[in-house]
């Protein structure tokens, strides 16, 4: 559980709506200064509690509270070397998914619950243009949200770039790839990069790809969703690995 | 494109709602007796056309239009021969999809998306309980639910056995699964079984399948989302068979 508090940073924090947030606690005497902070609880749904401010004091721990706190679910954000030192520690070759600029919650709620159960170490997201952990994602993701490593970087290529440096061999799925994801050794250390529902990665990312990877397209839609890009391709990563450290 | 004609009829698909629409047609003399069926067009958001009846005739061709014609889709509903015909005639081992109870118009589409990517030659759907093809589930599938060969049955273990008579071996995707996905050959022919989101296969349905095949999870969330699931298992099959007939 975290601990939220100031009037400012509560303010915002609610305004962002991207935490997820237990409660929010009110210093009953200060009610009347905080009603913009209780007005965004009340829009979010969150629950409220007024409490006396000794009270809110002893929650907060010995802090300039301005009588409003936030009981906000333990924040989840990991840094590149979190995922990379979780993967050491695993004793696995990393093994990351970077998502560009995917901004339907239901799609990176569904990548997250993929990424939980094909053992990914972490996923980078952008932090513009892209779905980060709400409510939403947090339910589509089924939990998973709360368990898989999310780093969110201000700049894609500069992470990326980072990656490499760390021998991670980065691969976008990309339908003009030429290769085909099965006849990749995917049983190093890998990234792979997944872009947005419409408009793929970005080039500006892309070019910074070292391999693109196609998935192979049957029928007469010309792309999968990103999420079921993501599920074939961890789900390959996985198979080749088997027995493999 | 299909003509659908007569009062019963129009109101009773309209009703539905089930069948994609591209505009319904009124004789405007009898417009005034036609008003549930207008009412029910505006609802769902249906062009409507008011035209001669005359020229409604010209439409709906020499029937008792009775003053109300539906332009709609041509319906892409399939029978089991056909879809196993289909496979015949791309000289392919069959490679079927089975949803049991998947009532998620989400997961619907996702899985038809993937399947017309996946070269599946049809997918079979219970008549209750079930998900089946509308509006949501065409854009969902971005367009493929126009094109994979959908098949609706009363009796889902019917379907099974009569897929087994034809030598179609049945799997189940199931978390209790003794078998990994990976290591069962998929390259026969087959019909893939997944359950609905919460519940998996019925148990009913589940005793008919040859063998169950489990995906392995390696976090803390216990299953995948059917789509995802059927994505991973569907491009297994794809891999396996790569250039096999």
């Amino acid at each position: 559980m975290d601990i939220i508090y100031g009037r400012n940073t509560v303010t915002e924090i609610l305004r962002e709506g991207k935490r997820k947030i237990k409660k929010a606690v009110i210093a009953v005497e200060q009610k009347n200064d905080l009603s913009e902070i209780i007005e965004l609880a009340r829009k979010h749904n969150i629950t409220l509690e007024y409490l006396p401010r000794k009270a809110v004091a002893k929650l907060a721990g010995d802090v300039n509270h301005q009588g409003a706190v936030l009981v906000a679910e333990k924040k989840n954000i990991a840094t590149l070397d979190d995922i990379l030192e979780f993967a050491a520690s695993k004793k696995e070759k990393p093994f990351i998914v970077i998502l560009d600029s995917v901004q339907d919650p239901h799609n990176l709620g569904a990548v997250l619950r993929t990424a939980d159960g094909a053992g990914v170490h972490g996923i980078i997201l952008p932090e513009t243009n892209s779905a980060h952990i709400t409510p939403v994602v947090e339910k589509v993701s089924s939990g998973a949200s709360e368990h898989v490593l999310v780093a969110i970087v201000t700049n894609l290529n500069i992470a990326i770039e980072r990656l490499k440096e760390k021998g991670v061999w980065i691969y976008g799925i990309e339908a003009e790839g030429k290769k085909d994801f099965c006849e990749e050794d995917l049983t190093g250390a890998i990234a792979l990069v997944l872009g947005s529902e419409g408009e793929g990665i970005r080039p500006v990312v892309k070019k910074n790809c070292d391999v693109l990877l196609r998935i192979p397209m049957k029928g007469k839609v010309n792309s999968l969703n990103v999420s079921a890009s993501a599920a074939v391709v961890m789900y390959e990563t996985v198979r080749q690995r088997r027995g493999k450290k």
